[in-house]
């Protein structure tokens, strides 16, 4: 998400169905460990105080999973960052380097079949 | 939850971890059968026009998983219902419904081993 206000990826499965809950089990398996695998990237990039993870969807139907660090100095805390104002864009270079460190994270995780073809 | 504006359900793993990357795997495929269950038991029971699920934990920091039914005509629709402040409280005998519904759902859920004991 473009705000720099808060690290935040968003997953987009490749999948029709809105819900996770109406996945396929095996879909549902690989959703997790994206989850975990985008997490553990957070955690070790960010170092946030907490992790937010959402599947909401009230406004964009195609299923989405939130990843959001958050921090207790946030301009949101303890509150969700859903439907705030608070926005702060990223410069281009700052995307380039996050979208560097993720792809060089990613090619790491070389147990995880699908990102293999990264 | 008791706020009968949402039929609001929460899932509390039994676990010291915070966060669903931290858990082993196994717990992690779990909490997401059960996050599955409960989401069928909304859509059975509630029909409502979105799902949101959720792992917040920005104050209550132990493990804890939002799953709520959300219709277009409810109060918070399309903004998500963490930290609003409406709310109208279930009776006593509207919550023995739920639960009593709920109980029985997942009895019917044989192939889940962690309903046994229910």
């Amino acid at each position: 998400m473009n705000n720099a206000l808060f690290p935040w990826l968003i997953l987009v499965p490749c999948v029709t169905q809105y819900e996770i809950h109406q996945l396929e089990r095996d879909q549902q398996i690989q959703l997790l460990d994206e989850i975990t695998t985008i997490s553990h990237f957070i955690d070790h990039h960010f170092n946030p105080d907490k992790i937010n993870v959402g599947a909401i969807g009230n406004i964009v139907r195609q299923l989405h999973v939130h990843i959001v660090a958050r921090n207790e100095d946030d301009p949101c805390w303890p509150g969700v960052v859903w439907g705030v104002k608070e926005h702060k864009s990223y410069s281009q270079q700052q995307v380039a380097v996050i979208a560097e460190n993720l792809t060089n994270y990613l090619r790491q995780q070389t147990h995880l079949a699908y990102v293999a073809q990264i």
